[in-house]
């Protein structure tokens, strides 16, 4: 036998889902990816916005390819790890919505510069800018960074326009880095009526952009002004569009989830902006599922699953989507009404069925195959190391390697 | 610039953990787990009992390595794929604690018994008795299976001593498969007095273990009696031990998390251990932690800490151990006394601190490095592709690949 990589569920001859594929293993469906795919990028160029989808959420170069390929502008990662992983696998341009911290990261990003890299990332302190400048200095190179402006009770990033404009000197008075604009996140903000306050924040970067700019202290040619996670997108991308900040800004999108979307917060968060948005037709559609097999019908009404914490994302518990039989056909899923994952183990998920039949009696069997939906896709995601996307026939066309 | 990896922290000369490792980076450290390896290796011993440690738990060939070196009889596993990666890094004797289910599943425990592997599986079910049967018949291969003996209200497993016996007569009708003992897990196991009901449990299974031996059932010339996770496997232990089954069958413990334990619920049970075992002395000591840095100081009384569900369980919020200067002194590590993670976004931690001082005054700087805890190790281990092995230095000794 040869040795084989390390690797939970590999597809030697990609076979389709109901056959011949190790089970437990997660599926991405062409379909819904590919109008998702489109979707956004469409809904971003409406507004006038580029797309830097997060990469963080699938850190799978071949999605990335398909991000780019639909016209996506560039990826946002959340590490300098994640970064030289996407830059390696051909993304050039890359947004790290982070702070870059300590000097092993340093390198990372500093030998992805050299490499030719058009890398941005976030500072929020005077300190985090005087160690960026000390290390890009002594290598020589020019580091773009965007300020970080962010929310009182919220995540990083400076509290207010004074913090901002202070912090904007100091990159000025560092000759290695080079202030390319602001960005924000507008996920932690919070209040009894989040979408105001969300306008409201929008409302701030642009203000606060529109200073730096006006004092001169953006040094980029083509300044960026970006923010938006996969639930607020559409208010961050309107008030970009109201404030004209294409003229001279580039605003930036960064939505990642959106690219599988989900079963569960963002299904959710998608219906708040279809509400909002009426005149958006079709919306995202979840594209992201684990497959898994019944393994044990040991008493009335309780299935046992081979999924668990190792599996997929837990969020909330996972939900029964479809079920087929082992070798059967994709064409006439049998029924999951009323199957209810009541517990989610390491490796193992309790499933209540809807009738309290014998073991072993009645419509479900030991081999049965059960596709599940979950939320947040981030956390599905990173628990495999490739990923099955499959056509309507789930037939796998393509294994997708994730570089977590 | 080569080519990289998939792969978040690759550390590519071996310094320590305090400057050249890009944080945040899982930490194995040396001292605790050669404790920890002795320590349940003569638990086992002193019991006449051989250990299968749980490999589910790292999934990592180097510590596989270790365990076996320190005396270990195989390895347990959860899958099959999971059986596969430690077979070609060298284990030999695979115990799979679960129902092997699906075509593709077979096929890779097909292809580990040609190749030499002593496998051994679990079954509770009539059906997967004769899908086991027909599949290993073909292969013309003999399949060596432990019945399952669970709890009523618990996971998988026949319910009783009369459904193991019958499915005890069913495997015995199959001739490609092995009856080689039984199985069970009492973590499922609960009541009002957990421990009484796990003794209780344990006496079933050797008595239930002993009637499908009087009745000439197991074909296997040394069959195994097995049972035991990480937190009741002293009366595991005990039972077996008292029932003198060494004479006859062999008693395996599976624990896995003992390998590194951990700052929660592990470090509880352990408690719980010796508490009511005195006389053990010196328990397990957790040799598992997540380092990483802080990133941000937005507001009084805020660390913002580049450490997420990405990168750490969160069965608990982590807790913060120890605090270290980027670059400084592994022997003097700084206060976090008071430190609290309040919440644990996908890369992010919110650490409130004691002292609401003002934002990068006081003592913590941006860049501060963090050690911290958590519970439980499976769901820090899967978060990794390679743990870095670390001398009470903080020098790194070793990287440690992980095959999820």
């Amino acid at each position: 036998m040869d040795v084989m990589p390390c690797d939970k569920g590999t597809v030697e001859t990609l076979p389709d889902l109901l056959s011949g594929v190790s089970l437990p293993a997660a599926v991405v469906l062409e379909a819904p990816l590919a109008h998702n795919l489109a979707w956004m990028q469409r809904f971003a160029a409406e507004h006038g916005a580029r797309l830097a989808p997060h990469g963080k959420t699938t850190m799978t170069p071949a999605l990335f390819r398909r991000q780019l390929e639909a016209g996506a502008w560039g990826i946002t990662l959340a590490t300098a790890p994640q970064s030289r992983a996407a830059f390696v696998h051909g993304v050039e341009r890359l947004l790290m919505a982070n702070q870059l911290v300590g000097e092993a990261n340093m390198a990372i990003v500093a030998d992805l510069i050299e490499a030719g890299a058009d890398f941005y990332c976030v500072v929020d302190s005077a300190a985090n800018v005087r160690q960026l400048g000390r290390y890009f200095a002594a290598r020589e190179l020019r580091l773009q960074v965007l300020i970080e402006l962010g929310v009182g009770g919220g995540r990083c990033g400076c509290r207010d326009h004074d913090q901002v404009m202070a912090l904007g000197e100091l990159v000025d008075a560092e000759p290695a880095l080079v202030l390319a604009g602001l960005e924000g996140y507008e996920g932690v903000v919070h209040g009894a009526d989040p979408a105001a306050g969300i306008r409201a924040y929008a409302w701030q970067l642009v203000e606060v952009a529109q200073a730096l700019d006006h004092d001169g202290l953006i040094e980029a040619r083509e300044p960026l002004i970006t923010a938006s996670g996969s639930a607020w997108y559409d208010l961050i991308a309107e008030v970009f569009h109201e404030a004209r900040l294409g003229d001279h800004f580039i605003p930036v999108l960064r939505p990642g989830c959106y690219v599988v979307h989900d079963h569960g917060v963002y299904r959710q968060a998608q219906r708040d902006v279809l509400r909002r948005r009426p005149d958006l037709e079709r919306g995202l559609e979840p594209a992201l599922e684990v497959f898994a097999q019944v393994q044990s019908l040991p008493e009335p009404g309780l299935a046992i699953v081979a999924l668990g914490k190792r599996d997929i994302g837990c969020d909330q518990l996972p939900e029964p989507l479809r079920r087929y039989r082992e070798g059967g056909s994709p064409e006439r899923p049998l029924s999951v009404a009323g199957w209810e994952v009541t517990r989610l183990m390491d490796q193992h998920a309790f499933v209540r069925l809807p009738e309290a039949v014998e073991p072993g009696a009645g419509d479900v069997r030991v081999g049965d195959i059960v596709a599940f939906g979950t939320s947040h896709p981030c956390l599905t995601f990173d628990k495999w190391r490739r990923i099955c996307l499959a056509d309507d026939r789930l037939a796998v066309t393509e294994e997708m390697v994730t570089c977590f």
